[in-house]
Order: C-alpha cells, then structure tokens, then sequence
C-alpha cells in the first residue's frame, strides 16, 4: 500500500474534467515512473498559468496579455462581433470557419438558478461595446440548450435596441447525419430553418 | 485564439497518459475557468511527489518513506513474498485479496531489447532476500504476458536454486466471461490448468 503522498496526488489528479479514481492512480503511476521531468513541467506550467492567465480587457476570454492576440489584431474586422459561451468555442469557430471578425466571451450562459445574471457574464461590458458604434452585426453562436438559447435571446434585444443587426447560426442535422438518428428538436430546427436552394 | 502560455498548459498537461490534444484542452479550460485552487493543489503534490517519492528499501516499491508501509508492518507474514511487476499491481492485490505476505515491485519486466535486464529488476536484491532464508514461498504474479512469463520464469529459477517454493499465479476465463468470446490463449491456459473439483 502506498504511503499518505500517492494517495494525495491520486486525489489532486481528480480536479481534472473526466478522470476518476482508476485514471487518477494510472497517472500518478506513470509519472513517477516514467515522466517525472514531464510531472516537473507541468506543476510549474499549471503554477504559472494559475498566476499569470486572467480575463482579456476587450474580449473576456483567458488570456495572460492584457489583451489577447485576436483583440490585438489589427486584421480582424471590426464591425463583425461572434458571442461564444467558453474559450474553447473560439478556438472551435477559428479552426472550422473562415470568420475574421471578433469575439466576445461570456464565459458561461445566463442561468438565473445558478446566480448567473447578466453582470457575471460580462452583458454591461458588451453593452459599452454595442453602444460605442463600431459593431455592425452581432453573431450569436451560444449552444443549443435551453439556457444557451435564452442567453442568445437576451443579447438579441440588447441589439435590438441599438439598431444593430444580429444572427443566429444555423442548427439543423450535422453533417455526415442521418435523419433516422436525428434527435426530433434537431430535426424541428432543420425545418423550420430552412433556405430556398 | 489563446496566448502562448494556454497553448503551453494543453502541451504540459500531455504528459499525462490517455490524454490528447482534445482532452488536453478541456483540462485546461476547466481549471482555468472552474478550479484554480485545484490546479495550484494539484501542482504543488506534484513537485512535492517528484521530489520525495523514491524506492521502497525493501520492496522497491514507490513510497516517501525510506521503507514503506507495508514491508515496516509487523502483521504482515513475513515467509510469503509476492511478486508484482507495479505499485498499482500490489493495490490490485490488496484490494481483492487477503493475501497477507509481502510484496517485490520489480517496476518493469524482463524486455532486453528495451535494455530492461535483471539488475534493473533489482533482482540482485531479490536474491540476497531470498538468500537470508526467510522466505519459504515466492508467489509469482507478473502479467501473463510474453515479458512477464519470461520473468515469471526467470524468477522461479532462482527459487529453485535456493529450494525455495515458487507458485504462479492461475490463469483462464475471468469470472463473469464466456467462453465463446475468451481468447485461444486464455482458454488453453484454462484447460491445462484445470483443477479436481
């Protein structure tokens, strides 16, 4: 039986999305056999990145500048505004998409039971943003869910009271799909969204 | 698109096994955004792990201690001594088993190709322990792979030169498998080591 240290790292491990007790103790096994000098860079990056990685000052989205590359960018239009739930979104759009405009990071979706409002996710800032005129549409691509939804609705009468153009993107059935295997809600979406040929 | 130092956590945190570059990411964005208390704790374990977690005086196994808990306990029987190829092999046991002798960790098996001979076995010091005639069986429970029956084999040799009792492990169908779908291998290990019931 290992001593109190293993089992606290195995434990430490499972602050980690997706790992439980069996994961947990394989890493733990493995980096002190194997990987130590990995184990050491790690602990220092997760140290650094703890310290260093706040909120970027335009789009709230993590970053350790004060203002991430994509704000800072002189080549992304910026008339074009893409609201998005997490980081991981962004990347997700940047690598799929040809989109060069900017982004807008609300880090979460409006969730009232939760105690997230409006002010947590940022919506007075964004409004700052709407209201200084340089933003000629506003593309909402939360998630489909219910919470996700609303959140795109909010944001929608905030642009609807200044004018400012906004859109949806597309849901429907995913490419490689099929419509026997769509779920009904998806397939409602499909419909009713959608475009002469 | 995140800075550098993001990029530089996803990279880090592959060092982990089972961990690529998408559960990298979702790793890294949940304790940035959820748990930074739990990256700072789980980033000090670790460099407190890597610094003081060594070998096991006795069993080489992995512990803090100087001599782990196991092989310092005195309720252990002290005339049975198991061979293991892992730490986590020797938790396997523990937790399935009322095997109440000790333990050998080999942290490996047998593979010359990679290098791995019987010194970095530490079975030079297995044979001093088998020398100094304390033990009156030696339980072989390497994995029943090509490597491990190799050192299964290897070890049951230097009991036999010493007159000491060597058992292997059995081998067959698991509890709860079907014939129909348990390997050739398996079964054949089943049949020749079937029993009188």
């Amino acid at each position: 039986m290992p001593g109190g240290l293993i089992d606290r790292l195995i434990e430490a491990l499972r602050c980690l999305p997706g790992v439980g007790p069996k994961s947990a103790q394989r890493m733990a096994f493995h980096v002190l056999e194997h990987d130590r000098g990995g184990a050491t860079h790690l602990a220092k990056t997760l140290l650094e990145s703890v310290d260093t990685i706040g909120r970027c000052s335009q789009c709230r989205t993590l970053t350790e500048l004060k203002t991430c590359a994509l704000c800072a960018s002189d080549r992304r239009e910026q008339n074009l505004l893409c609201i998005v739930e997490t980081p991981a979104d962004v990347l997700a759009i940047e690598n799929a998409t040809d989109y060069r405009g900017l982004y807008f990071v609300l880090l979460g979706r409006l969730s009232p039971i939760d105690g997230i409002g409006p002010k947590e996710l940022g919506l007075d800032q964004l409004a700052v943003r709407l209201d200084n005129g340089a933003i000629d549409e506003v593309i909402l691509a939360t998630n489909p869910t219910v919470e996700g939804e609303a959140t795109a609705f909010y944001i929608s009468e905030m642009c609807a009271d200044r004018n400012i153009r906004a859109t949806r993107i597309a849901h429907g059935v995913p490419i490689g799909g099929e419509l026997e295997y769509t779920d009904r809600s998806t397939i409602s979406h499909a419909f009713s969204g959608r475009r002469d040929v």
